[in-house]
């Protein structure tokens, strides 16, 4: 199945049960509300939700208006990103002139998640001075995951799944890296894709707790990367298993990959600026790619076009 | 005006306006049903809650039942701790054997904030292993405050005050702090007194942006501590002003000050174990107080007991 969440003058929307080719939806007035709703309860909804879905793929349904899409989930009442590809952290490093990260944990951090900007909404941030970056990477939503979930456990909480483009500001970063309390002013608000989506829609390409397709993003109409996400050194189910090792989860926790990263990054690219501009350090000794300006134009999609596209622009904030 | 939130089934609870006195209760039904309403809406509802709490000083209302208060905010879209007592960093650092932070912006990370424990609730945590330690500090609720805003126009978007205690896990704390990352397992979700309080109640203890009264905490029924609030070296519009630099901040942001530390802490005591036990090594070579067991009991309350009183026992989780 797939969902998206219609605008409607309120901050969750309405949720709406989109078909196949992204050109009808079926709104799940009656079922949930919203895409929250629907996380919370979950077993109850998903049979009538499938049976909407099987609707939309006989014909019936209203055209899909994309122009009025938010982010499935506009507002979360947590999001956990992980950093869960090893080149990233390696050439992350590199960029920011910062010693390796020694652990055998996954990394992660707690960001905000008061609101998601939709995918083709215009992304206000206050200066191009403080480094402006994009970072593609997949994400899911679970439902309520007990403390103390083993990561074997933890797979059947992943209702769906999501592709993020987590903003990132690299001027104000490191700084507040070295702290070691995380980013607050280097990580404002995320943008995500239309759909989420079950992981059976995926069919093969969910596999091992990772969403095995490549993720495309282009800079400016000009091709950026298409790593794959395969490449996680933790799984989904550990990444789980590692948030809910002291608290109980809260159902519609959203869980972040981190930047999607491949080793073979001389082929495939990469789905941040920071990564180009390492890659270039390493090559020539300082780099050369600048980071973005107002106007700048951003789009994220993966492969097979499941989740749909992010797809925007970074503008001044009384833009 | 002093406001609490009493249970009713739903996750956010019945917003109830309280007399000074702590005895009497008035719903306020039909103004704001929640306390994330009435911030969303204060303007507007800033008087009827005002008539409200006239009512009650002429003994109208109803009897308060202490035992069925939530937290004032019993979840929030965000929750931003600082940590703005240099002392306490001081002695942090000392009791994790850490370098200096070198920085001179203010500290705050992104935290949990999708549950709020009540003040009376029993705090279930997995491991006694983990250094389960307790951390009193106040904290402000904003209404929304746009992007950018200054310091110097930022003590008006505080619209409430609260006691709070950040419940933290001493083993894992300086590992998850040295990846930079900030804390996701060492920060389960904290507990706060059942009183968010207007500025005014507290009178000249609210100045400069601090609140200027004792924390007392006891340990075990014993005195542990009673440092006050005013030596911040950042004011709660400085921290306002930190975490709204990159980012709206949404109506009900709830921003910490960090845990209350003093540097006459020989004769003041700590509202934490970890700064005990740092000053038992800087004084011994090595903490003595160990860190709390299932059962311990912690209570604070601020001087003049204007929040009301956390008084709570940790548990297993299967408690």
């Amino acid at each position: 199945m797939r969902f998206a969440t219609l605008s409607n003058g309120a901050p969750d929307g309405t949720l709406i049960v989109v078909s196949r080719d992204a050109q009808l939806c079926l709104p799940a007035t009656g079922i949930a509300d919203t895409l929250q709703q629907a996380i919370e309860r979950w077993d109850a909804v998903e049979a009538p939700l499938c049976a909407l879905a099987a609707r939309l793929e006989q014909g019936e349904g209203a055209p899909l208006d994309h122009n009025r899409l938010l982010a499935p989930l506009p507002r979360a009442w947590q999001w956990l990103d992980g950093s869960a590809f090893p080149q990233h952290g390696e050439l992350m490093q590199k960029a920011f002139g910062l010693p390796p990260i020694e652990t055998d944990r996954p990394l992660m951090y707690q960001g905000l998640s008061d609101r998601f900007l939709s995918g083709h909404a215009d992304v206000p941030l206050p200066s191009e001075d403080d480094g402006i970056d994009f970072e593609g990477e997949y994400g899911v939503i679970t439902d309520a995951v007990p403390m103390g979930t083993p990561a074997s456990d933890a797979l059947h909480h992943v209702k769906l799944l999501l592709l993020i483009n987590d903003w990132s500001l690299r001027a104000i970063a490191p700084i507040e890296m070295k702290t070691g309390f995380g980013w607050v002013q280097a990580k404002p608000a995320c943008s995500v894709a239309p759909f989420a989506v079950t992981p059976d829609e995926l069919g093969e390409a969910w596999q091992d707790g990772r969403v095995h397709l490549p993720l495309e993003v282009t800079l400016n109409g000009q091709w950026f990367g298409h790593p794959h996400g395969g490449e996680m050194a933790f799984g989904f189910h550990d990444l789980i298993a590692h948030a809910a090792r002291t608290r109980d989860l809260v159902a519609g926790t959203i869980i972040g990959s981190g930047t999607v990263s491949n080793a073979d990054y001389a082929s495939v690219g990469s789905c941040c600026l920071s990564e180009r501009r390492a890659i270039e350090m390493i090559a020539t000794g300082k780099p050369e790619t600048p980071f973005l300006h107002f106007g700048s134009h951003v789009r994220m999609e993966a492969r097979g076009g499941s989740f749909g596209a992010i797809d925007q622009v970074v503008t001044a904030p009384d833009h």
